[in-house]
Parts: structure tokens; C-alpha cells; sequence
């Protein structure tokens, strides 16, 4: 069921892409503007899109290696999805209004707490050897649990910058990428 | 299929948080004041999501000694997933109007039938013998019967006092935790 | 992926049920009569949820004896999910017109486009021999065969009535459940 | 996952056919004409819908002889995946403005944009023989690399249409079937 929570809030994301529609006698002059006024959305679509679709690719790398799920974290992964579930919405606001600080603090604020869950939830299961397979590497967790910081810290930076140009701080994801790239071929 | 509908009905919850939005000339002076004002709808979006969550996590402890499905345990199953796929309806208009008693009484009566029909279901698996693993421990069993009444016991108190305060009635629900808490605690 | 759209099919309906909002100042005033009058889009949306559910069980029960799919069974299955995916708009319109014959039609159409791919589907896996398990009972079958030709029969017949009066229409698919019952008590 | 994306996405489309709904008081009068004006819009939809379809089929064959999964086929995927999530909003605008240029042509860049993602994606398997079954067979998946060129092929044509006669750009898409049953026949 976490599989299908993270797959169908990918795909709601969609629906956020809702600009106002003009009439049909005017479809044919304002259309071409509406399309191109709809690139700071595209961006933030796609921006949240792999946001969750990395989210959910550290998911199954952590949980390959649990055996058994305690209580506690299953209250963990069912937090972790109700701000999973959020981001539709807040990726739908922040698309609207991506010049009014709220709208994108709203947006770095859900990220950072998935993140700052999610580094939880990385940290739960590496320290609970009772959960885990015997054989799990203790150095493999331990490079996921730092690598889980990086979404988190960007979205704590974006937040920062939103305060100075709100736009400009959808941006700083940009930086995702780059740093996981870096640590994919520096450490592999 | 039944965890898909579980799924999809916990996310499309976030589909009813849909404050009215202002034109993005108005947004910078708006927007905060509408952020806040969506604590209601937040609230009660978590409420629905921590519910529907609780009672997948029963339907997965009890069809765990379920080894054949008779017909009258697949209609109970499809009468039950109708009322859990009216929730995300019943939220919306609850989270719109918690003020307005007849909007939180609709959440309710949802969340009332929704857990009669689950005491009902796991009764039935319970008392039919031949359904279940010869294995399945009765105590457990017996343990699961008594905590699902949990749920529809809270909705029918948050009921009556949605008559004397719509709004507070919802925050009956905050006892479900406490109460299981101390159920874990306590037995386990 | 076909029990995946079935299910969300199953949960879409549920964005059907959307009466106008009044605004809150309204609302204490209004809602009462608005929640009755939601009765039968209520009828509506359960009567769907009921018929998608009882193609996905015969689905299921067809498939059962399925060993390899050719492109023909495929495209089968392909056609029947875009009538199975139209149905909550065809249910949204019904619903939201319950007195309107061509709102009404339009549903009795999609559910009997639905049902006559399905007795195709159930005729085309009984003929094939070669798709299907050796062990398979014929006359099971043959059964299943018959069966399947109880819904379009009942939307045939709800078709003509709706010529008559639109809303009873929607009662006639009562009868389902009634003629199953018997037949289940009756054969087996 | 990725199957329960394709399973949304296709169910999704739906929500795009969403008329402007009369009062109830017109409803009478003008839903015949409505109903009749939703051809188009049901075109497209089915049109979509079958091509989504298609690219789900071929996904599967495709990875029928993955063994093992590199981080760059994962991200081929992930990319893929959003351009699919996009369709239910490129269909629906071009299903509500048939006859403007950029309506539809967006539609036919967003099938351009994920049919080369395909090819990639079948290459990509096709060439990297330490992902893939020892013993798959390479004539097979040199098969799958030509017959993937179909869609992108069509939708280019499309989009060329486009200029000259927007809504005769749809119809482009019916050489699909065609083609696909003329190759069917004639090479198995």
C-alpha cells in the first residue's frame, strides 16, 4: 500500500496543472501565452515529481533490509505518508502563486518535514538491529542515513531563500542533482 | 484491489483541502491569512488519514488467518469499501463547514458505519471456523474484536457532542490515540 | 494493472458526489436540505461501485483459469477498461441529472457497453481451449457464461424504462442483486 | 509502481472529459446537444488511453528479460514516467480546444516527448547485455527497438498536421492500428 500512497501522489501532482480556461472564441489568441505562463508549474511538477520518485527509491533501498516492522515504525511510515499525501497540495500552491512567499514556504516547509522524517525513519531502522536482516552491510544504512540529509538540507536553504526572492528559491532544488551525481561517482 | 482502495481513498483525501483562490494580484496580502485558516481542513484531513490508516492496519491483522473467502465475506468486504471510498467525500464537506453541524455529523455517521461494518467483518472472521487458519490463535482473535470497537465507539460519542459543539466534537477523535496507547502498553 | 484501474475507477466515483457549495455564511441554513437532496446521486454511486465490483469479481473468477493471454484476449481486456475508466463520468452525469433521459441513458449505455464486453470476454476465454488451464471446468464455466449476461440484460431493460421515466431507471438495477441471490441459492 | 503510474494515469484521463454542466432547469433542453458535442473530446480520450495502453505493453515485454536495474535505467524510467503522468493534462486540453493549433499540439509534443523516451528506454535495454537475460533473444528485442519507432513516428506526423488542419491532426493517430495489425500479420 506505501508503493501504491507514493504512485498516486505522483500522479495527482498532475492535477495542480490546472491554469484557467478560456473561452473557445478566445482559445485561439490566448492559448499560446497561457501555455508558455504555464512554465514556473512545469517546473515545480516536475521539481516535486522527483522529490517523491527519490523518496520513494530510498524507501525500498531501506526497507530491503527489514525484516520485521515494530509498532513504532509503522506509525513512522504512516506520519511519513500523511506528508507524502500533502505534497499534491502544497506543489498546487506554490505552482499558483510562485512569487508570494507563503505559497513556496508552504512548499519547502512539506519537503523539509518529509525529509526530516524520512532521516528519521532512515536512522530508526539502521539502529534497530533487532528489524533488520543479520547480513545487512552497517555501512551501506550508514551512507543512506547521510545521504538522507541532502533533501531535507536543500529545503531548509530553499526556505531560507524564499525570505529574500520567493521564485528563486524553487530553484535551489536544482542543486539535488548536482550533489547526488557527485556522490554517485565519487563513491561508487 | 481492497489495498489499492485504501490507498487511493488516503490520498484523494488531500483533494478536499481547496480553499478558494484569490487572483495572484491579491495573493500577496491574502494568502497568509488562508494558510492559517486551513488548520480546520488540515486537522481533519489527518484525522481521516490516521482512521482510514488504522483500519487498513486491522483488515491486514485479520485477513492474516483468513485462508478462503466465502461469498458473504467478499460482500461484507465490498459494502465496507464503499463506506471507506465515501470518506474522502464525507471529510471534504466536514473540513469546508466545521462549524455547521450537519456537515460534521455526515463525518461521523461515515466513520460510525465504516467501523460497525469493520466489528461486524471481524466477528465474522472470528466465529467462522472454517474460513480461518486452524492455527489463528483465538486470543488474538478475541483481542482484535474488543479493539475494534474502539473507533465506532469514539465516532458515536464525537456524534452526540457535535450536537452541544460541531467544531469541538471533531477533537473527540484526538482519544482514539491515547486510548490505544495504553491498550499496547497495557497488553502487550 | 487491470485490478489497479478497476480499483481507482471504483474510488473516482466518489468525485461524482459533488453538490454546489454554499458559502458559510449559508450553510447552517442550506446544508440540511442539501445532504437529502444528495440522496440519489448517493443511489447512483453505490449502484456503480456495486456493478464495477461485481465485473472485477467475475474478472477474477474467469481469469482464474487463464494460462496465457493472446493479443485478441488483450485487446479485450484493453477495450473493456476504457468503458470500465468512462464509467464515473458517465455515474457523475447520471447523478448529478437524475431526471434528464439522455443523463441517465448515457450511464445505461457505458453499463451495457461494459457488460456486453464482458460476456464477449467470457465467451472468447470459454471457446479458446488453447488460453485456457486443461483442468478447467467447462461447466463452470458455461456458467459463468450465463451469468455474465445478467447485467447488460438488466441495463437493456433499464434503457427502455428510462424512455418512461428517467429516475425509476436507476431502480431497475435493483434487480441484480435479488436474481443473484437466487441463483446462488438456487445452484449451489 | 511504475505499473500502478500507467494504471492512474490512464484512469485519470477521465476527469479531462468535463463538460460545462447546465442548470437542472436547462438540463433538459441542452444536455442531447452536449452529450453529442463530447465526440471529440471522447476521441481523444480513447485516443490516449490506447496509447498509454500500448506503452504499458511494450514496458512489459521490454522488461520481461531485465534482469538487474542500473541507476541511469532508473532514471531513464523515472523520466519517462512523468511524461506519462502528463498526458491526462495534455489530452484534456486538447480535448476541450480541438481546433486550436497549440491545444493540440502540446498533445502531440507530450506523445513525441514520451514515445522517444521509449526508444531510449528499449535501446538502452537492448544494448546493455549485462541488465538483460542471458538468454534473451536479441532478434525479439531488435523487433521491440523498430516496432517502438511506431508512435513517435505518428505523433511527429501528427504534430506536422497540426499546422495545416488542427483537429485532422487527431485523426493521424488511426494509422497506428493499421500499421500494428499489418506488421501483427505479417511477421508472426
Amino acid at each position: 500500500m506505501v508503493d501504491g500512497i507514493f504512485a498516486i501522489a505522483m500522479t495527482l501532482l498532475v492535477l495542480g496543472i490546472n491554469p484557467p480556461r478560456p473561452s473557445v472564441a478566445q482559445a485561439q489568441a490566448m492559448l499560446p501565452g497561457m501555455v508558455f505562463g504555464l512554465i514556473p508549474q512545469f517546473f515545480i511538477f516536475v521539481a516535486a515529481f522527483l522529490i517523491i520518485a527519490s523518496f520513494w527509491l530510498s524507501h525500498h533501498r531501506q526497507f530491503h533490509f527489514v525484516r520485521t516492522v515494530d509498532p513504532r515504525l509503522l506509525w513512522i511510515n504512516i506520519i511519513l505518508l500523511i506528508s507524502i499525501v500533502f505534497i499534491p497540495f502544497s506543489t498546487d500552491v506554490a505552482g499558483d502563486y510562485p512569487d508570494v512567499r507563503i505559497a513556496v514556504l508552504l512548499f519547502h516547509i512539506n519537503i523539509l518535514i518529509v525529509g526530516l522524517l524520512f532521516v528519521y525513519h532512515v536512522y530508526y531502522i539502521s539502529k534497530s538491529g533487532h528489524l533488520c536482516d543479520p547480513a545487512a552491510d552497517k555501512n551501506f544504512l550508514q551512507l543512506n542515513l547521510s545521504r538522507s540529509l541532502l533533501i531535507p538540507g536543500v529545503a531548509f536553504m530553499a526556505a531560507i531563500v524564499s525570505f529574500v526572492i520567493p521564485f528563486g528559491s524553487l530553484l535551489v532544488y536544482l542543486v539535488i542533482p548536482v550533489i547526488r551525481y557527485s556522490i554517485f561517482t565519487g563513491r561508487r
